[in-house]
């Protein structure tokens, strides 16, 4: 890179991403510049990528060509706010700020309120892949003000990776917080798709009693098939990993508490709020924050009873019958996702491409799935789908794995190994193909003790009883 | 009543609850007067309960003995503010405000702050058993600022329900937004409980499919032993209910599309905030928004596959099955109501009352039920119990029931009946039972993709492994 030559793009927050995508830029010929509070970020970077790093932001955006494009790496929150009140002054009307964190979609839209009238484009992106995906191309999902757009679309899609038909994973996904929020809802299916696949592991372990090793050529040899997917082959990977100090499995070596960093939660709740039925996304939150127990669980472990029922099955026809109940709990989850999406499309008005948006999800992300690209084909058939499991292939592929997702739930539930995230899966399949669930009598309650009221089957109107007069 | 004599309460916000609660203050000897921008409902109020009326909140307020105590009965949300700022001008200090709407504990929150230095002392009150418990004796969960206490005591309890015991069901949460918290978790409990009911009538009436009448005399029966409880005494009433026009089952005439008012979509979120898991809560939640999309269900229905298993098991064997799955679901369901409170008490510093909290709810409110009894009970042996599931009595019900709450899942899920509720009841004994749950491969995915580290069992310390250099 030559330093004396303005930037195409201003990264503020340094660090592993920060390099990475400096990295990603240069290679697709764009010049950058980097800036950090830390002069030690702002070394490494420095050295690793050739690109500058002055000392200050207001050098870092006076070598930007204009109008300058920012992309803002810094973690989600009140540093995200700091920055803004530095960098407004020595921004002028048309220059780009881009948050590429992964900031909650309700501050972005805050963000955009408060830069009304100053000309400043602000532009939420959701990007995820991790360090890696930051190098070698990540999914990106910009949302907010579309001038920005035909600006920075060239820059972003170049380092965006691409889908196997040559498709950059880097599409406009609407105004506002839309960035965001696609992003938070990926996240969520993150959640729920990494839960299943422990569900699916849990279930080989403690039933046919399956080492990891084995365990990792189911995975492997799943991730040839329709679960092909980055999430199914990291875990053929971790399964087949030793530790070299004691020669174990390593995965038997880690501690199972896990953590998270709330968008998981972010976007149950934004479910909650929307009355869009998620159920398991959010169980896949409440799995972590019971494994999260772990002292409490060891101490459950000695009171409470388990069931004495041994497994007998056969070992290669229960991992098949797991495999098919991963796929109807992954098609399941991303159902919700998209109608969580949805909802919120209607809510905010943001026109959400929902074809686009299963597109740039096909490679770079944590989530890209071969499964993927028949959601997109699903939103392309059918751009208003109701449900994805409205849709002709997946309502094939429910038949063809639901009966699996039963056993499995049967199986988990007679021995005791906890799958809530395939029960969950099943419920939510089970509900929503129901012509009557039981909310008659739920009504019904609500009407006897609080008056609600309640419609009838048999003609129009809102009707109370009294009930205590019988 | 006297109207020339100072009243000991006004009420603000009259109609049904507002008259039935003057009632019951009258019928226990003291005098109220009320207030509602209404003129109808201040006419009907002044008819029914022979109190005054005044046209005026200040008239009100100058009715009332000092220092005044004011009632206010009015929907939660802006109604609440608009009215505080109306009445902070006419209060003086040593007044008390006691809100008794179904508040979010966050608004009470906020307006306890913004009353600070006015010397008004707030009280936000949950109040529960609906208009007839308005009447005859409702469940009161006050909370806030403590001084208010000693005056407002004998008036609150004198008109609340009173246990078997004879305690009343009023007692004092704690400071703060206190007593709001209650409540809401409270109404988190209420929707599992009547989800789980309405999924035990689920199973009735789909699979040995049992009529209304049939069904009515189970819940009778349920509600003389363990599961005796208003809810379960209420559903024995509506199954038993005809319509008069038609002759039919008044049941099966109600359409199955459950409403809410938000307070259990607040008990998920404030979990999920807190990192509590409580997925019977959320799923009763979820149950609620899959059931109000019916027309998508009508479709889905059509489009959708489902098992062909037949029921052919017993029908009192498989009934008695649901009743222990029932009284299991509803443990669980409290279980983590309770560890909401617990973090909650934990995060603000409020030392709840645990057995009193559980002491209030045996009577009045809509969970009450004979096993409120055994929680307090719990919770006096050990004030500070970690989860109800490992007190001893609670142990050995889901010791006499875990087995059946297996049949009955394993059995809905071969057979296509959604049980959201039961499932995630099973789902979180068995989580929390498991000395050992898959959360260690999550952790090992966490630090592939995003190099979160991870801990190890065998050496304390963060690690992270270069999982892609294998």
């Amino acid at each position: 890179m030559n330093p004396s030559k303005q930037s195409d793009l201003g990264i503020v927050g340094l660090g592993v991403m920060g390099e990475n995508l400096a990295l990603n830029f240069d290679r697709n010929g764009f010049a950058v510049s980097g800036y950090d509070l830390d002069e030690h970020k702002r070394e490494s970077f420095a050295r690793r990528t050739g690109a500058v790093a002055p000392r200050s932001l207001a050098e870092l955006v006076a070598g930007l060509g204009a109008p300058r494009v920012l992309l803002l790496m810094v973690p989600a929150g009140a540093a995200v706010d700091a920055l803004l009140a530095e960098l407004r002054p020595l921004l002028a009307a048309g220059d780009i700020v881009i948050d590429g964190g992964n900031t909650r979609y309700t501050d972005t839209h805050r963000r955009i309120l408060e830069l009304t009238g100053t000309g400043i484009l602000y532009v939420g992106a959701g990007v995820s892949g991790g360090e890696e995906g930051a190098l070698r191309g990540p999914a990106i999902m910009p949302g907010g003000d579309a001038q920005a757009w035909p600006r920075i679309r060239p820059i972003l899609q170049a380092i965006a990776a691409r889908a196997e038909d040559g498709q950059p994973c880097c599409e406009w996904m609407g105004p506002g917080a839309a960035g965001h929020y696609v992003k938070m809802v990926h996240n969520g299916i993150e959640y729920a798709d990494m839960q299943t696949i422990c569900e699916a592991y849990f279930l080989m372990r403690e039933l046919p009693g399956m080492q990891p090793r084995e365990m990792s050529e189911v995975f492997a040899t799943w991730n040839r098939g329709e679960l092909s997917s980055y999430l199914v082959g990291i875990t053929a990977d971790i399964l087949a990993r030793t530790d070299p100090e004691t020669g174990r499995p390593l995965v038997d070596l880690i501690v199972d508490t896990a953590e998270q960093k709330g968008t998981g939660k972010w976007a149950s709740q934004a479910a909650l709020d929307l009355g869009v039925t998620a159920p398991t996304i959010a169980d896949a939150v409440f799995a972590r924050t019971v494994s999260a127990t772990r002292s409490e669980r060891a101490a459950a472990a000695e009171v409470l009873s388990g069931p004495d029922a041994r497994f007998s099955g056969e070992r290669d026809a229960f991992v098949e019958k797991i495999r098919r109940a991963l796929l109807a709990a992954k098609v399941c989850a991303y159902a919700q996702g998209f109608q969580l999406l949805a909802a919120a499309d209607r809510e905010h008005g943001w026109d959400l491409p929902f074809g686009s948006v299963a597109g740039v999800w096909r490679a770079g992300c944590i989530i890209r799935a071969r499964l993927l690209e028949d959601i997109r084909r699903a939103y392309v058939r059918e751009p208003q789908l109701v449900n994805l499991l409205l849709d002709p292939h997946f309502a094939a592929v429910m038949a063809d794995c639901h009966v699996a997702l039963r056993d499995v739930v049967a199986t988990a539930a007679q021995h005791g190994v906890a799958v809530p995230a395939f029960m969950s899966a099943l419920a939510y399949y089970d509900s929503y193909r129901s012509r009557r669930l039981p909310a008659n009598l739920l009504q019904a309650q609500r009407d006897y003790f609080g008056a609600h009221t309640y419609q009838r089957l048999d003609r129009p109107g809102k009707f109370h009883t009294k009930w205590t007069d019988a």
